[in-house]
């Protein structure tokens, strides 16, 4: 069990300068960070390309991997499952495995500028230190022994600044603890080597901050890698990370792992640890995030929260719900074998682009062919959810919104905080009414045991050009857990919708301002080679289920580790 | 499971009057509603007294149960659990059932005043068609088949008026719904016949307000009965209800069941349905108040919680956490066969008068012959956990208090609220550590498994006189479960307190002013023939094995059911 932690975030950070006056200060504290980290990369010349990689090559996913040797190209298209068996099995070494992730993750931010704090001596020193351990005892510390995990940049770790985007907190923020999640990837023998990316506030679904500018998709450079947990996704799509902590208050863990092809969970608030993340926004009760893995197959989510679970994080983060990790449940157990699955087409404010449409129709015909039910899921209120999610936070943070909330962007009183909070549960009563009724129109009278679902509108878009959270952030108000999985990669030539017209009827025009801005934006050409993604939605903490279930649909599309 | 219930309370409730400037119109209202009440008991004429009792006759504990006929006299002695046996045994009819307890409910009222709403009507019809349900199928219709409960006030029952002993509310708040929790009692089978007083706001450990007046506690009735749930206590203690739902937010459950000698059990938030209440903090996030039973055995505890849940009621109600009843706990799975208990002598603000300390040390020597281990429980932050208590919820309900907390009673902005949001949270993570610790204190190296603690510094005390929440409020901070359970009762005449020198050092002088007007009303004479209980406390969410330890720690002291 983790030693009694008390949550780092409780010392204030430095105060936040949302108007800076000393624009010259603001410079040499983004330059100086940037320097530092490349200051560090270079202490090992070798694993950077030797050559530069013109901007205009933007599809850059293969190019880390084309420099690896054979060995070190097998281990890092391992998932962390695999390697965690391979160290344990002595087929690879600990260091060996660090080794192939850091020369990737080098290259990666040469190509995509996914991270930040850097500390591949401390993470090789630690490497050896296992493998020291494994071969004189026999026995591996802890469940990951040996696994490379990178951090989000928000996440606290001891030693490292957590300056998360902010040029206020740069060199300010070195953390003096460990966050729990990462006191436990460490005690169960996860190494650490990099943290990576987030936008400034973290209220984006893109990566872009003063301090290290934008990060990039390394299918297409001309994408978002999505937010806030974009410089993870960058990093482990291009094989730099086998896996990543992220965390998802509007769709952070979920549209940085649909743009990037990969595999994400946000679980129900307070099932994982959450306590030692920089932000700010502590001691907002209304709206809280959660804290997930991004990863290259299904099987690592739920690695990853079985570990957290098996250390009992409860137990020193008092917020934390004691539920114990059900691996039977994401194995089958209590899992019907005939699923019935609601897809959500349409959010009802912005219809999704065609490719999107596509995967939906693609994976519900392949579920149908597997013998399961699918029905449409009526949707209901997503623009209301979205106007009442705005208001949740404390909206100094929503400056982008300020002039599209009530009250201007002014706080609230306290008695319009308990409004807001009655309306957040009336709106969750009503959607829970509304999954409830849906025992009416299966076969088997159950309610639906999932909603299928886009991620977002659109595929990763242009760089600046998110503007629609409906999708995921509907589910962070109804704290229902949501996991991504990756279905198939867009490719504009010759590019031709499928006709989904007995599916569903979907209007032709825009139904409103967000909508147009959508729809104009759809050109094949724009989206070419972006992975294509969709969300599986299960109940309140039944994150196993949802594991469970995202293995039969899986199963059923037959793109189970397909990988691409 | 039950059908969609958006939680009632999202109409706000008519305005409460804080300054009466109609004081005449005041004093109708409550005639009116006590007029009413009168007349509703006054359709069963035989079932009052025929004498009046004396004011100067303080015991009256047992007057109503000495006009029962034999067959009545047995059934309100039974339990829940054994009465809703006998029902489906068809040893009683759930007709005889209700009757004997709606005619020892008309004594309590005489006695005691502790209803509002009195439906005996539609209590005896529902168990006409119970008893006509069981006869025609041979089945019952749940789990609770025939078993009158009563209900506290500010719970709604469809139907019935609401009042909560808000004048302001009377005749304005006739729920036309049933909370959850009511909801799933009908479903299982329970019988609903009265409601029963609470104080005015419930924020308070006394039952008075401006419709009916004060409730009375049967074994001494210069005494308090305890609340807010002091109807409740009053009522069952008198053996006019086998079991009562109440709600506790500062000790509203756990305070009148160890005032009226009886069980009770606060839960963690969100374990128990929550919707359906009538209260004036709706949408307060920062504190919030369990829903729990007030009975006469500890298998009835787990009986009310084991029918919760069993109708899923997280289906329904969002907040609530989806953890199934683990009845095998209560029962003894993976409870220690040597328990570790920490106990509570003093929380150093109010040290407990003597009998209370009386009761710990007899528990304390019982756990340590029956082979248990005993520890002391260092108290830590009590006045603190306090000051932060009174600041978490919308302070206008605190008037009492007003002048004694930060920023004179005014409203909080909501930058304030994260602030005490985040002090909450640093209170909770310093507690649990302080608990962890206690690893390095026991002979097991095993944390301890509960706390047993008194549950006020004083018996159940003179009206109008309580003056120290801490002993309870401390665990609604942490959202730990805490049960009470009664081990004695207190007798004037000749007592000498226990020499507790050898088990813990107490100060002899008061150590600020709550504590030295506790202090000074120490006179035995004034608690004479007042019920003792404990409570035992342990971690958050598990309320099973909180059960499953008590029925431990009774065993030890033998009391297990001896009832007095």
């Amino acid at each position: 069990m983790p030693d009694g932690i008390v949550p780092s975030t409780l010392t204030p950070p430095p105060a936040i300068m949302t108007e800076c006056s000393q624009p010259a200060l603001w410079k040499n504290i983004s330059d100086r960070k940037v320097a530092d980290r490349k200051a560090l990369l270079d202490q090992w010349p070798d694993w950077h390309l030797q050559e530069v990689t013109p901007e205009s090559i933007k599809d850059i996913s293969k190019i880390p991997i084309s420099h690896l040797t054979a060995r070190e190209y097998e281990i890092v298209h391992l998932d962390a499952t695999g390697l965690v068996e391979a160290i344990r099995d002595r087929r690879y070494t600990s260091i060996e495995v660090l080794w192939a992730f850091c020369h990737v993750a080098t290259i990666a931010q040469d190509l995509t500028n996914c991270l930040t704090e850097v500390f591949f001596g401390e993470g090789l020193k630690r490497a050896a230190e296992l493998d020291k351990h494994l071969e004189e005892t026999g026995e591996v510390v802890g469940p990951l022994h040996g696994l490379p995990i990178s951090i989000k940049d928000h996440i606290m770790v001891k030693g490292h600044d957590t300056a998360t985007g902010y040029i206020a907190w740069a060199y300010k923020t070195v953390a003096s603890k460990d966050a729990v999640a990462v006191d436990i990837l460490k005690k169960a023998g996860a190494v650490l080597y990099v943290k990576t990316a987030n936008p400034q506030t973290l209220l984006a679904l893109e990566t872009n901050n003063n301090i290290y500018g934008r990060t990039s998709n390394p299918f297409n450079r001309s994408l978002t890698p999505g937010g806030s947990s974009g410089g993870e996704s960058a990093l482990i799509a291009l094989h730099g990370s086998p896996m990543g902590i992220g965390t998802d208050i509007g769709g952070s863990i979920r549209i940085p792992a649909a743009h990037c092809g990969l595999y994400g969970l946000k679980g129900s608030v307070a099932r994982m640890p959450h306590a030692g993340l920089m932000g700010s926004h502590d001691g907002m009760d209304a709206i809280i995030g959660a804290l997930g893995p991004i990863a290259t197959s299904a099987r690592d989510l739920a690695l990853f929260c079985r570990v957290m679970l098996q250390y009992q994080p409860w137990l020193i983060e008092p917020p934390l719900i004691e539920i114990p990790w059900k691996q039977e449940v994401v194995d089958g157990q209590g899992i019907p074998k005939r699923l019935s699955i609601a897809i959500l087409w349409d959010d009802g404010v912005v219809k999704p682009h065609p490719p999107v449409l596509d995967a939906l129709k693609r994976t519900k015909d392949a579920l149908i062919r597997a013998g399961h039910e699918v029905i449409v899921w009526e949707s209901v209120d997503h623009q209301e959810s979205w106007d009442l999610l705005v208001r949740l936070p404390d909206k100094t943070l929503f400056s982008r919104w300020r002039r599209r909330v009530p009250n201007g962007g002014n706080p609230f009183t306290v008695a319009e905080i308990f409004k807001i909070n009655l309306a957040r549960e009336a709106f969750r009563a009503k959607i829970t009414a509304h999954w409830n009724a849906t025992e009416a129109r299966t076969s088997t009278g159950r309610q639906v045991d999932a909603v299928l679902s886009p991620v977002a509108p659109t595929l990763a878009p242009p760089h600046d050009s998110t503007s629609w959270w409906g999708y995921t952030s509907y589910w962070n108000l109804m704290d229902f857990p949501g996991a991504v999985f990756p279905v198939d990669r867009f490719y504009a030539q010759d590019y031709r919708p499928l006709d989904i017209s007995s599916d569903i009827k979907l209007p032709s025009q825009a139904r409103n301002d967000t909508e147009k801005i959508i729809l104009d934006q759809w050109d094949p050409a724009i989206y070419d080679n972006a992975p294509v993604c969709l969300q599986l939605v299960g109940r309140r903490l039944n994150e196993e289920k949802v594991l469970g279930m995202m293995q039969v649909v899986e199963s059923a599309i037959g793109s189970a580790r397909s990988g691409f």
